[in-house]
């Protein structure tokens, strides 16, 4: 597997998440895993993928919590790789990708799957992005600004200056 | 490069989305063009990426129809990649990874921005998935069910069963 060049320290939100997920494949596998998929069987089954490289991916998506390895549900030795709050969060991440294919796909034709409500099985609304008061926003109604920061907030890289210790009574 | 496995072939809606992206530069590409920033050079200053895989990556966007070429905006010689339609609809996928890291990033931080309404400068609601009636969705909430299939979407790949000559009387 080729090393990419970490995004970990940058300070855009959305090359860290690239950074956390590690690659296209992962998403994948992370899409499986929210569809039900639990063992490294299955995984291989699914995508294809060889052995190896399953393993490293596995391992990297254990590692940065997305997914968490647990006995398997039906008592044999086997594990099972499950997803976390964090990994359930990505959940809107597929749902933004899936409808993106579904807009704009040059052959929509070829789409195999639709996501649907499991209620009444109708498909769902695009994913509404909403101000604090409830309007609808859209790409030229917002703009990124700086996150404010806070001495308990400081970067890591500059742990002397904000040691945890001494941010106790700040925090009362 | 490295030339990936293309998922273009596959019915699910979410490898489709990946393959046309191209990868996670891509993805910070299309970001900074979202951003306003229009020219080779300006991307190069922001990304820190090589020239040659500069070139070959905007060429993909563009091969994609999601960046398209223009003349200078200041009438001078320098070609610029304006979002097409399909790129600007990219912007929940990169609202989605936003949130996500706001939400589960280890070190949140470290974050430099925050995604804000323009009109009040305060920060975005989290993303929203409704159902057609109007309930909002989470992941346990949905499932896949098969695209229905008509004549009319047959695959590419079968294009003998079902000419496009043959479908007009179909769509009166």
């Amino acid at each position: 597997m080729v090393k990419r060049t970490s995004l970990a320290g940058c300070e855009c939100p959305i090359a860290r998440a690239l950074d956390a997920i590690g690659d296209w494949w992962s998403l994948l596998i992370i899409r499986d895993a929210l569809l039900g998929r639990r063992r490294f069987g299955e995984f291989q089954k699914s995508l294809g993928l060889a052995r190896n490289i399953l393993t490293v991916r596995l391992r990297s998506l254990v590692g940065q919590g997305i997914l968490e390895m647990a006995p398997a549900s039906d008592g044999s030795a086997y594990q099972e790789y499950v997803p976390t709050p964090k990994g359930r969060g990505i959940f809107p991440i597929l749902v933004s990708l899936q409808q993106w294919s579904e807009k704009f796909d040059a052959h929509p034709e070829e789409i195999g799957t639709i996501l649907v409500d499991r209620e009444n099985g109708r498909p769902v609304k695009p994913l509404e992005l909403h101000s604090s008061d409830g309007r609808l926003l859209g790409l030229g109604d917002t703009t990124l600004k700086p996150r404010p920061k806070s001495p308990l907030r400081a970067k890591r890289s500059n742990p002397e200056m904000f040691p945890r210790k001494q941010s106790g009574p700040l925090r009362r």
